[in-house]
């Protein structure tokens, strides 16, 4: 193995589960990660570009549901290795099974498939001040500077200075109510929890050994006995991997944050503010989209009169809005939501209510 | 000619008109009169109905639009005879045509294809009140009892009672300010004019020779010129009449009401109440149609979830509103409209958007 080879850090891109958080435009069969939401191309594309730099990045692993192979496969052509999951089980599994997958030297870097960061150089640049850390086995998590006191984020309290902007973590907090969010905001020592890591693929085996060993157990299991598709080695398509399905469903179905994060020792948090985005809603979406004169956004055919504050998308029919305010109207060729855009959240109603009524060939 | 023959009313149906007041249902090619809007049938079926009672009517003759044979000779089967205009003239020259193709003995009742009359036996109740009148040389109008202090009505205001229910006519009046309407309404001598007029064939020639002769001129050319289609004058489908076209479209532009009922003598008005409703806006038909508890109506596949007040309807994608009220969300396969119920006039403006953006193909 050459010394640029094993220097070079591994990305690990988590490209599982559903959302119907944007429903109509995700769905089931087409989730959020594959969805254009900013202009650029799928947040899947976007996520993969930003580690796409060749001197600090090897080519990417993916982990993603089996179902959804040729998709990722499309907006991901230079992928080394895309492991396709058996059954969904969060994301503590799924980061084990690429671990077993990479290089046992690797320092990997998992990232989520669906978020927005603005300023790529930036997030690199963190990335690079964070290495030093993760070789000598740390867990470090990229926290992102709050732009608000939001509640829908869990929360990353910083402790002890380590170096120039890395801290230990002292605590790992779930969703805070709106005083809380405040507080936090205006004290300076909490940041979002992005979801984002690095750290060598054993100082992560190890610490599921040590705190989840059923996760580290049924990953091993599942990699021991996968089936590696042999049509996909070459061609810079990369190796697809199947991991034995009874195996991996054996796994508990357990976030990185609870199986590790929260319970692990030498861990490290370095705050970023590089324009990072969860677009976990409708009301995010239209936060970093761009508006009209009026505050809409308005993508695909659509005509907003006397209308402001509006986030219009749609994919097929021609959407007149006129004469409204804060509203969110997404169309798609079967399916409309109109729905107020600070309760954007509440689109899950209607993903129930279509549950409820057998109405799955809308999800 | 029989005695039960000219003892008949001969009914004028005006299938005119694009409409484009309930854009996107309705469209150039599917005026207002061919949507079935309150699940009954086509308002133009409804129409038809509502004079197919064989003692009192004869097979009525339909005006309507080049284009649109076809459709209405499918909501009207049983219709005598079809008069295609060549190009749209306002009602008074269509009125023309008709009168010109009927028996010149007959009475006429003409009435526009695009309301609603929840109470059809009232309503022929109503018309057999005024037959003698008409008889007599009379052209009848049919007012309709106020329900509100509507502005986006034309009133009559009745003049001295000439027999029970039937008074001579005082004054056609254009659509009033709000305190006018209050004050019209309040006051119990003004009806909403219904644009339903019972009168002999030669009554209206006489009438239009006397106050429009430009368009009884062009209209008896036009009738002169017409084409038979020989191919529809047998099998229950009627005759096809196809005017001049360059004769007919020689005609002046007027509304029966400018051209002969401001200014002819003998004009009477007949107070109905019979649940008349021009649906001539979202509103209007939020207004007659069926609601839920929450007085949402919902047409179509769709979801009202905690929302209120609003007209939901779709001709094909689902639509799931939740947390708004009295908002009209329309959906079509191309097309989708949002606007605040009060202000669904307001449609017109995104009509004239597209037709300025030539998006002919959504008009």
């Amino acid at each position: 193995m050459s010394a640029r080879h094993s220097s070079r850090i591994t990305p690990i891109i988590l490209s599982g589960g559903a959302g119907t958080r944007l429903w109509p435009l995700s769905r089931a069969g087409r989730p959020k990660q594959m969805l254009d939401l900013t202009g650029g191309g799928s947040m899947l594309a976007l996520t993969a570009k930003r580690v796409a730099e060749g001197d600090l990045f090897a080519a990417p692993i993916i982990v993603a549901g089996a179902d959804q192979a040729e998709a990722v496969a499309a907006e991901v052509p230079g992928l080394a290795q895309l492991i396709l999951e058996p059954a969904p089980r969060n994301t503590a599994p799924a980061i084990a099974l690429a671990a077993l997958a990479a290089d046992p030297e690797a320092v990997l870097l998992v990232l989520p498939s669906d978020q927005l960061i603005r300023d790529a150089e930036g997030f690199r640049d963190g990335v690079r001040r964070a290495l030093a850390f993760a070789r000598e086995g740390w867990i470090v998590t990229f926290g992102m500077k709050p732009e608000r006191p939001e509640t829908g984020y869990g929360y990353i309290e910083r402790g002890e200075p380590l170096a120039e902007g890395v801290f230990a973590a002292a605590r790992f907090v779930e969703k805070p109510d709106a005083a809380t969010a405040e507080a936090w905001v205006a004290g300076g020592r909490h940041d979002w929890n992005g979801g984002i890591f690095l750290m060598r693929s054993g100082t992560y085996l190890d610490a599921l050994d040590a705190h989840a060993p059923a996760i580290a157990k049924a990953a091993r299991a599942a990699m021991a006995g996968a089936r590696r598709d042999p049509s996909t080695s070459s061609g810079g398509t990369g190796v697809r991997i199947h991991p034995a399905a009874a195996a991996f469903k054996a796994s508990p179905a357990q976030s990185i944050d609870y199986a590790v994060m929260e319970k692990a020792e030498r861990i490290a948090v370095a705050p970023l503010s590089v324009g990072w985005s969860d677009i976990g809603s409708f009301e995010a979406l239209h936060i970093v989209a761009d508006k009209d004169g009026e505050g809409n956004v308005v993508v695909g055919p659509g005509l907003a009169i006397d209308a402001r504050g509006n986030l219009i998308r749609s994919d097929g029919p021609l959407v007149a809005a006129i004469g409204v305010e804060d509203l969110v109207i997404v169309a798609t060729h079967d399916a409309v939501l109109v729905v107020p855009r600070r309760q954007s959240q509440r689109v899950r109603e209607a993903v129930a209510a279509l549950k409820a009524t057998g109405r799955d060939d809308l999800l």
